[in-house]
């Protein structure tokens, strides 16, 4: 799909286009250092940051290394706040520590601080004791909240004027403070004497409003606020829900310590959505491809084990019918056609359940259940007599095609309510649906496949006297 | 968990929590319509939102008629806008249509368009033949726009100001539009005398320079913006890239005709993060519990009889060793565990590597290769050992256990390296990568664990003499 920015006066090689990325490689061959910077800085940070991704490893750390040679710190510094934290710690982890603490410097405090926790112990502390004393003390409190709390992801640099001040004071403090504080404008929070948040007023509230009225008569006092202790994912479900552009975060004083602005929880809601949906196939959200293989034995060996455990029951309920099987032993090929599309109907009905109890849609119960039982008839009645015909001719018994054709029938149909059911009645229960929900369906679809498709194949035998 | 929001004087009442149900339910059988609306104007919308969808079809219709009876018609309009759109469609598709266009007179363009494009197309056009003239126009004219693109999320209405005007000039037409203009103000646009955009002003810049500094001297003129055909996912991403709170929107001749705001754009991230993840499992991202079972059943079954097909497929492996199961039938119910186990452990790469691949991270190959093999043989270990002791006291042979250890074993590294690699040659061939792998995959590890397990079995026999 072509990318359809619309840019003024922007280089094209500001982009990270295939030809922006041999134009880079080209320049590193040749040395060509002051080329590159010249490219970097015209770039805007996000788009350097993606011809950043687009290199190799070793040609990603030497043309951060250009970056550093030339001075161009603040350019560093913006490029790495823009990359996966993965790369940025891999451009960093190297450098000297009097390097490192003047890119932590020129850092935005709170992705100084994120990087900083992703850093060896010893090399954070010795940029952090480098570092100028405001911002180094600023990264160190922040790391001192927990790593899933609002206190670990603010910014903790915000725009607040006294209650007391007018319009007029509120946008000459902003004046003077906007080369101090980084960072877009969105709402002007308002304190009182001792620092505690008592009211926001948007930019355009203080724009209409005449210079000498008071803030405290023009904020707004319903303000959405967390502690910094509240969950990334709360702060997260409250600016999606409020359709708020950031949010303060306060102290167990109510006092004001800083904010999270929506795009810093982007992400967060991306995981929420997906997270329910990940643990319907046993990975945790926390797996990448790059995750190492011993951790990611870690993460995905528990779920594999208690699966294990369930296909033995399956398997038991198999050994039932081993004399059946034994007469017949082509039903053993047909038997996991059965089990199969049963467990693949169950995961359709419950990843779109899960997913709807993920996003907080709590459908009725019965209608579901009606819903999917009509589903699981049809894509029963359809595979089914695909089934019929097939096991019919390569049996050459249209009882074989019965047999396997009712099995998957009732099968589709348990698949169904199953699917649909358990995560609801879990949910219920107060158990997370997700991790517990495909394990518990799976288990029905298999069991319920191979008891129907064995049973009614031993009546067949029995019925035709063998 | 608790939602820990701290609202300074909000009453209680205005959260959706189980006893504002219940007062409300009491408050509705009680007729108390004059509690009932002013308990819905003290919440906030968002809030309300969440109590009506607390409620029952039938009571969340009585509640909406109490607002509309009290003359509420603002407030009903942004609780409307803040329900999912299948609920607000319910409650204004029986209104009159005098009432009905009242209602989306009142509503921000965007959202009576998103209502409008949902009613029965008769209904819709007598409501906006009734609405005022210019909003009626204004949403037409977003339904010309195709459904998936920006033209049709837009907000038609932006603050925007001539380049020539000074920052005294556009910020006192900020002050006189600002009645109008509904929504947050964030940036401000400036255009030139054909209305073209040409750069954009943000509010700490306009806050921050001399009242008499004409615009075009302290406007960014680095602007990112879509046009009305760029696709919502696009246009999402763009304004993830960039951090933008929201984007300009222009027509073919660069005249800026509105702006998508990041709380739009949050939805369609959700989407995009979940649709691959979605489609691993055959579902599709237009499914929610409440889609007609007919309109689920076509969206389901093809990805069944797909599935029907490759299990066809391994039911002829199986078949390939019926001499071996009428030897020993137990061996049907063993065979299960190595295929389905394999198939769970597929899906755990499968959905590792296709989340990765969504997000646009790409893993390099080698490395995802050697890191799979490693986790399927850790796996295949551990769950090997489980099943080489459980089959070997069960069926008093350790040659059966050993059968089925080697078997999963063998099946666990098939499974690691099919599931990470086919969604990585397949979006190499230009292939949806989460729409095929999982069919390709459970293909490779079915057919893989019937062939090893029964074929290591059949040697096993041959070895025995049997």
């Amino acid at each position: 799909m072509p990318r359809i920015t619309w840019r003024l006066d922007a280089p094209l090689t500001a982009r990270a286009t295939p030809q922006a990325v041999h134009t880079v490689r080209k320049l590193l061959h040749r040395d060509a250092h002051a080329n590159l910077a010249k490219l970097l800085q015209r770039a805007r940070p996000a788009d350097a940051a993606l011809l950043f991704e687009a290199l190799a490893a070793t040609e990603r750390r030497r043309l951060f290394a250009v970056l550093l040679t030339e001075g161009l710190w603040a350019r560093a510094a913006a490029i790495l706040s823009e990359l996966p934290d993965e790369l940025s710690v891999a451009l960093i982890a190297d450098l000297a520590p009097e390097r490192l603490a003047r890119l932590l410097d020129v850092l935005a405090v709170d992705d100084a601080t994120r990087l900083a926790e992703r850093l060896p112990r010893e090399r954070a502390e010795a940029a952090l004791s480098l570092m100028n004393r405001a911002e180094a003390d600023a990264v160190r409190e922040l790391l001192e909240h927990d790593a899933s709390t609002a206190g670990r992801m603010m910014s903790p640099v915000v725009y607040a004027s006294n209650r007391a001040q007018s319009v007029a004071q509120a946008v000459q403090a902003l004046q003077e403070e906007s080369e101090r504080v980084q960072g877009s404008l969105i709402y002007l929070y308002v304190v009182d004497d001792d620092g505690r948040l008592c009211g926001v007023v948007n930019m355009r509230r203080l724009l209409v409003s005449k210079p000498d009225t008071p803030l405290e008569r023009i904020m707004d006092r319903d303000v959405i606020a967390v502690t910094t202790e509240t969950s990334q994912e709360e702060t997260a479900r409250l600016i999606e829900q409020y359709h708020l552009m950031a949010l303060p975060v306060i102290d167990t004083e109510e006092v004001l310590v800083g904010q999270v602005t929506v795009d810093d929880v982007i992400d967060v809601l991306q995981d929420e959505a997906t997270e329910e949906l990940l643990a319907l196939s046993g990975v945790s959200v926390d797996e990448r491809p790059d995750t190492s293989a011993m951790r990611s034995l870690r993460l995905r060996a528990p779920w594999l084990v208690v699966n294990l455990g369930t296909a033995f029951l399956a398997a038991t309920v198999v050994g039932l019918f081993t004399t059946t099987i034994g007469k017949l032993p082509a039903l053993a090929a047909l038997m996991p056609i059965v089990a199969g599309m049963g467990g693949n109907a169950a995961t359709q009905a419950l990843t779109v359940v899960v997913r709807a109890l993920a996003l907080e849609q709590i459908p009725g119960m019965f209608r579901v259940l009606s819903k999917e039982v009509m589903v699981g008839l049809g894509n029963g009645l359809i595979n089914g007599a695909v089934c019929f015909v097939i096991a019919s001719l390569v049996f050459h018994d249209m009882g074989v095609g019965a047999v396997l054709a009712a099995a998957l029938l009732i099968n589709m149909v348990v698949a169904g309510i199953a699917g649909s059911m358990m995560p609801m009645i879990l949910k219920r229960l107060g158990i997370d649906p997700a991790v517990s929900s495909a394990v518990f369906v799976t288990t029905c679809t298999d069991v319920g496949g191979f008891f129907t498709f064995l049973g009614l194949a031993t009546l067949l035998l029995r019925w035709k006297g063998m």
